[in-house]
């Protein structure tokens, strides 16, 4: 498989189609995603009311379900929206953000794998770490954060759940299980801007409206918020930090072409 | 009627007065309509708890109603707020955001309608002749989803509502039944930065709260909105993108000036 | 004692330890009030539900509870991990959005101070003024709403609730109700930009979460965002206004280093 050549293939048909990506998610970051979706040629839409998110869901291309201001009052609207996705072949996406950090967001994170199918998970080492030690129960969270041996927990994960894992971090891994690969782009600043990880979660439920393979949606996703990131840090001057930072992330998601995917794009398959 | 000449004397006397303009509102875009109400020169408050709205909006110039985010939670303070503000002669503005889109968020669309009386109703064209298949309710939404007859469909809105409706596009029209104009301001890249349609409506809000003639208010708050966007975009250059084009037009709100208005407003009375 | 000195040692240590601060706060500014938070150098979670705010508030180092869009739901999540907080001599900020404008955000006011201990309120003249009327009881909010006396309203309500008063406005006043200092940093058009107050307290609470005595914390947080003001108008050209203005809001808290505050602080000691 080329797979820069699926991810500028999954561009260019994103950029035709325009899915409709629904989003259940937090009151932080919720601005950000938005903007970066359409900044990537999707339609964002937000909605959690349990009263309408299974018709909502019905007509959108994928769901995006992000725990990042987990409320009961959600809670119920992530199942119900996800079941419906499920039964109607829709593509959900989770974003487990900080599952680890309390026993609620635990039991919240573990009920949702319960209930729902995921295409692709996406968190960071820590994050994915949790999530294996929750689903497998009897290991314990603790037993599993050393930072060794992620691209194995990854795997582990995508292979009991059935899905697509994309780890981020210094290099990020995408797996479904078997097939891995490792991308290096990305640069250190965008741990410093609050939304990074929802955003990079948002832009692979945007390919995935549109990619049959999550594997590739998910690769596509992850890749573009880091060239983003880098192209936007390029770009910075003296006395300028992550105001403008931000700004420049839209800006080159919104200008991201083809061409610089094949020439700056560091993505490689490990297996 | 010399509109141009009506919305200067709006923009002056908002400038002079700084209306406080209390928005029951989504949580997407929240954030954007606070400081759009502020880079006009009104004060923006946000609040949505059933036990203060009443007393909320008793201090206020104007409510915006916006409906992106529902929730059973929220629409009770609406109405709560609403009535309250049709009691005490206080312009309630409504942004029917997504309605047609599931089965919940037609019926509190009629809820709002039947319990409400709306000064100005801002919504796009897909949303305006929807509302207006909803409160006919003999007639489907579906019947009426054709492009064509756009003035008509707002007419017909505006005078069995007794308000204003406010129709964006590439074309905006604004009609209090009887007196139409349109509106050529704008750019297409308002439609690729979310929240851009909210903003217009907490204009068109603040607006209201300075001036009585809710079809120049809105012809104003429309306008404004219109003439940021492509003061906003003229900017641009190479590899920018919605990233800079969105600060750009809170700062040419802010800088908004009558001649301005007098040299770039392209609306224009047809009846 | 050397206020300044101890200013540059806040950031000093604040830049190595990274502190994590758990706010509760309101869907207006949330985002702006997250990276200003990550800009300084602290890292943000915001988590509201009263299942997890006790487990959350545990592992921060300081907790900001924000008034400004109140709801039912999240008032049990501030009076519980507040009382949690309190239980583990975690540092407690509270800042008052709007108290005064409706009797319903006095009672909750009311309710917080009796049942949280804070280390700080932060507030302006008009809040903090209405928060001694409420305090004292006897009084009535309004016998306090002149713009006298500002530093012994300060000192009152900072001896009553044993806490630092922090108020903002064109001069700054951080007291102890014994200590007092003054800061004349900051610029009119902060007020033109949402969410300017809120940010001003999350940056106190970061500092809070790395310096023992809140006196200092209150006025190394409160300075910082002056500074940021200043440094932000600064560099404002033709045509640019509150958007360019928010975005360097963030590049000047990003890079604020100890020579700027010792350069360009403008604190001094009263008493």
């Amino acid at each position: 498989m080329d797979i820069i050549k699926e991810c500028v293939e999954a561009l260019k048909e994103l950029k035709e189609r325009r899915p409709l990506v629904h989003n259940i998610t937090n009151y932080v970051t919720v601005n950000d995603c938005a903007n970066i979706i359409l900044a990537l040629g999707g339609s964002p839409v937000m909605a959690d009311d349990i009263s309408e998110v299974e018709d909502m869901v019905a007509i959108a291309s994928s769901l995006v379900i992000n725990m990042g201001t987990l409320s009961e009052r959600t809670v119920g609207s992530m199942i119900k929206a996800g079941k419906r996705a499920n039964q109607l072949h829709i593509p959900v996406i989770f974003d487990p953000v900080g599952v680890g950090a309390t026993p609620y967001r635990n039991k919240v994170a573990q009920t949702l794998l319960n209930e729902i199918h995921f295409a692709v998970i996406r968190g960071n080492m820590s994050e994915i770490k949790c999530l294996n030690g929750l689903n497998v129960q009897t290991k314990g969270v603790d037993s599993v954060t050393d930072e060794t041996g992620g691209v194995e927990v990854a795997k582990d994960l995508a292979a009991r759940m059935n899905c697509v894992a994309a780890v981020t971090g210094k290099t990020d891994i995408i797996t479904n299980g078997k097939a891995v690969c490792s991308i290096a782009n990305g640069h250190p600043i965008l741990a410093h801007v609050t939304g990074t990880g929802c955003m990079a979660t948002a832009l692979v439920g945007t390919y995935c409206g549109v990619v049959a393979d999550s594997f590739i949606a998910a690769a596509a996703g992850v890749m573009t918020m880091g060239l983003a990131g880098e192209l936007a840090q390029r770009t910075l001057q003296d006395k300028e930090g992550i105001g403008t930072f931000r700004v420049r992330l839209f800006d080159s998601v919104y200008n991201l072409g083809e061409d610089t995917i094949r020439k700056e794009g560091r993505i490689k398959l490990l297996a």
